[in-house]
C-alpha cells in the first residue's frame, strides 16, 4: 500500500492548498483544547500538523501519545507561526502503532539523558533529531570516501573476517569456534588487503573489524568500522596525498549534503590547511621536549603528548611521519636512508589518531627478519609470506577508523555516541 | 616515488612517440632471440612491451620470469601486429620483485586449474584476467546498488556483528568468546535493521554475515556479504518495486562500466522482463503438479523444483510471492485476507534464490504469537520486542546475497568462484 505521498521535508509552500498523505512519528504533541498541534517526524525531518475540534481526526488524535506512529491526510497551509512556516491541516488520522507512555527516553530532547541511559534506550535515542543527523552524516561521509576511490580506479573488495591465526600478533583477538576448530575475528584486513593489492593493484574496503579492548575510553570499541585502502606502486607519500583528497572529499560531501544536519548538531565543519601539514616523529619529540615533556625517541605518542603537540603546532589536522621502525608492525617498511625510522604516518585530528598508514615491506627476506625482531615466528606467517615469492609489488596503504573520523565530522566527543549499537566490554545489547 | 606515468589501459595511439613509465606484472614472456615480447599486466589491463637486443634493458630482461614485477620506461609505438594495436619499446627496465619459477598456478590462463588448486593459490588466481574482471564487476554492482538507494533517501548503516543471542532461532551460528562470555556472529542484520527502520525510516547495509553451513554446495558459504534493505512505511509490494529498480540499476551499472570485463568472461548480461514477473507460491505448486512433481502446499521449493519451474515459466528472473506463513521466520507478516500465506517473496534467478523479503510484523502481540508457534520463547526476544511498545511503524525489507547476484552478473556457476577468499567448512585459508 502507499503509506504516504510526501515526506516531512517535501512539505513546502509550493504544495499550498494540496491534499497530501504523510506518515511518521509523533515528535511532540500540544493540546490547546480546540486545537491539537502535532509535530510529525519522519526520516527526512519534521513538519507541523494541526487537528481541529469537530474534525473526525480530532477524535483519533485524543488517544495519541508521543512516538506513536500515525498516517494522516491533510491540506497544506502556509502559516508563518508554524515551524518552517508551513503546516498541514489534518482531515484524517489513523494510529498505526500506539506508543506506551511514559517513554524511557525523551525523543524530543526536552529532557536530556546520560550516555548509559541513551545506549540502553538506543532505538529511541537514534530517533532524536541529533542522532538522525549523525547517521546521515555518517552515510554521506562513507559515500564521499568511496566516490573518490572509485574515481581513482580503486576496487571495493570484501576480505574474510574469520581467520585461522592471529595476523599482526600481540593485540587481543576474539576467538570464534569454527566447526569445532579455533579461529579468530579479524582485527584488520591488513594482510588480505596487501595480498589483494598484489593481485588487482588498488583496493579498498569498508567493513567491521574487532579488537578485544579491555579499556573503556571515548575512542575505543571492540567492534568498529575500518576504512581500508591499499595500493600497489604507491609509497607512503602517495598514500598521504590520496588521503588528503579523501579527507577533502568527505568534508565537501558532508558539507554539501548535510548542511541541515550540521545545523542540528550546532557544528561547523573544521577548515583545515591543505596540503595537510607534515611533521616527522623526530620533530614531534623535539617540540614536546621544548614544551617541557619528558619524552624520548622510541616512546609512544599517547593522547596527553598529542594534546601538547596539537596546542604547540596550532594545527587541528596534521601528519606525524617517519615513526620509529621498532614501534610499527612487522609489515612496515624502514627508510633506506635511516632504518631506525619507517615510511609510516599517523593522521592526527587534534589529539586523536584517525588514520594510520605506511609503505609496506614487499620482500620476503625483510618481512622474515622483521617478524623475528618482534619475537614472532615467520613459519606462523607462511600463509602470508609465501605470496611474496611470486611477484609482490611495492605497495602502501592505510586504515581509517570511521567512528573517529565521525568525531571530526560531528563535533561529538565519544565514539560510543556515533556508533548505532556500540560494542564494548560491558555492552552486547541492544 | 612516482612508479608510473600511465596505466596499461591508458596506453593508446594518442601517446605515439611519447616516453612513458609503466609498472606491473609480467603476464607473458616471449623470447625471439634478438627481441623479447613482454605482455605487461596491471590492475587496468595489459599492454605489450618490446625489448630489443643491444638496449640496456635487454640485459635486465634476461632474468625475467612470469609474474615478476617490473617498472619500465619506453616509447609508445603504434603496431597493428601487437595486441590492441599498440606497443611500448622499452629503454629502461628494472625488476621490482622477481617471481620464482615455476608458478604454482598459471596466471596467463594457458593451463587451466581445478577449483581446489585455484582456491589454494588464490592470490595468483585473482591475478588472472578473468578473476580481475569478476572483482571489477562486483565493485561496480555494489556501487550501483548503493547509488540507487542513496537516490531514494536510504541511509547506509552499520549494525553490530557480535550479538548476545541467536536472533532468528534455528540456523547454526558461530559462537564467539566475548570477554569470557558466549556470544555469536550475526547470521543477518535482520532484527537490527528492523529496529533502525523504526528509528530513521530507510536503511541499507552491505556487510558480512555468517551461517555455519555444514553442506558443500555451489551456493553456500559460511561467510557471505549480505545486502540488506529495510524501510518503514513500505510493504512487500513496495519492496519488490524498489528491488526491480535496484536490479535494473545493477545491470545497467555493470553493463556500462564493465563491458570489457564481460567480454573477458565471454558473458552477455541477461535481458530480463520488467516489471519482473510475479507468481504466488500457490501458483508455483500448481505449475509443479501439472509438470508431474509430487509437491504440496507447505513444502519448501528446493532447487530441483525451482529448475522445473524455471523451465515451465520460461523466465530466468521471477518473484515467487505469498509463501506459507509457517515456512517463513517469525517476523514475517501474514496476509490479513488469508493468514495461511504471508506478505513475502523470493526473487529467483533461474533456479537460485537471490533475494528474500517480506512485510514484517510490527505488532508485539503478533510477534509473540509467531514466536510461540515456532516453539521459540518470546522472553528470549525481549531485547527486540520491547521496542515495539514505543511506536514501531509498518515496515518491510529484504536480504540479497551478493555472491549469488554475482552469478547472474558473471555467468559463473559457483559462489566460491566469485568470492575472493571463500570460507566453508574446510577452508579457513588463505
Amino acid at each position: 500500500m502507499m503509506f504516504k505521498t510526501h515526506t516531512a521535508r517535501e512539505v513546502n509552500e509550493s504544495l499550498e492548498g494540496k491534499d497530501i498523505f504523510l506518515a511518521g512519528w509523533v515528535h511532540t504533541l500540544r493540546d490547546l483544547g480546540g486545537k491539537k498541534f502535532i509535530v510529525l517526524r519522519d526520516g527526512t525531518g519534521i513538519v507541523q500538523l494541526v487537528v481541529e475540534k469537530g474534525d473526525q481526526a480530532f477524535h483519533s488524535a485524543q488517544e495519541l501519545t508521543q512516538e506513536s506512529v500515525v498516517r494522516v491526510k491533510g491540506t497544506v497551509k502556509v502559516d508563518k507561526r508554524a515551524p518552517r512556516g508551513i503546516e498541514v491541516k489534518v482531515s484524517e488520522l489513523s494510529i498505526l502503532s500506539k506508543a506506551k507512555a511514559p517513554l524511557p527516553l525523551d525523543v524530543s530532547d526536552k529532557v536530556s539523558a546520560d550516555i548509559d541511559t541513551r545506549l540502553r534506550e538506543r532505538v529511541l535515542d537514534l530517533r532524536r533529531l541529533e542522532m538522525q543527523a549523525v547517521m546521515k552524516i555518517q552515510s554521506a561521509a562513507v559515500k564521499a570516501f568511496r566516490q573518490k576511490l572509485y574515481a581513482r580506479g580503486f576496487l571495493e573488495v570484501f576480505t574474510p573476517k574469520i581467520i585461522a591465526s592471529a595476523t599482526e600478533g600481540g593485540a587481543a583477538l576474539f576467538p570464534v569456534i569454527y566447526f569445532g576448530r579455533e579461529a579468530f575475528l579479524a582485527q584488520s584486513p591488513q594482510l588480505y588487503k596487501e595480498l589483494l593489492a598484489g593481485s588487482v593493484e588498488r583496493v579498498f574496503e569498508v567493513a567491521p573489524a574487532w579488537r578485544a579492548e579491555e579499556s573503556d575510553t571515548p575512542y575505543h570499541l571492540s567492534e568498529f568500522v575500518s576504512m581500508d585502502v591499499e595500493a600497489a606502486f604507491f609509497d607512503y607519500n602517495d598514500v598521504m596525498e590520496l588521503l588528503e583528497d579523501l579527507i577533502k572529499g568527505m568534508l565537501d560531501g558532508v558539507g554539501s549534503e548535510c548542511s541541515e544536519c550540521l545545523k542540528q548538531l550546532n557544528y561547523e565543519l573544521p577548515k583545515f590547511e591543505f596540503p595537510i601539514p607534515r611533521i616527522t616523529y623526530r620533530e614531534s619529540i623535539e617540540i614536546l621536549r621544548k614544551e617541557g615533556e619528558d619524552v624520548k625517541f622510541g616512546d609512544d605518542l599517547s593522547t596527553p603528548y598529542l594534546r601538547v603537540l596539537n596546542k604547540a603546532l596550532r594545527k587541528d589536522l596534521y601528519f606525524i611521519t617517519d615513526w620509529p621502525s621498532s614501534a610499527r608492525p612487522f609489515y612496515t617498511k624502514a627508510r633506506s636512508d635511516d632504518p631506525t625510522v619507517s615510511e609510516s604516518f599517523d593522521l592526527i585530528y587534534k589529539s586523536l589518531e584517525i588514520v594510520s598508514g605506511s609503505t609496506r615491506n614487499s620482500s620476503r627476506e625483510v618481512l622474515e627478519e622483521a617478524l623475528k625482531q618482534r619475537g614472532l615466528n615467520p613459519q606462523s606467517f607462511e600463509f602470508f609470506l609465501r605470496w611474496f615469492d611470486y611477484g609482490m609489488p611495492p605497495h602502501a596503504g592505510f586504515g581509517m577508523g570511521l567512528s573517529r573520523v565521525m568525531l571530526m565530522l560531528t563535533g561529538l566527543s565519544s565514539v560510543k555516541d556515533v556508533v548505532a549499537f556500540p560494542r564494548d566490554k560491558k555492552r552486547l545489547t541492544p
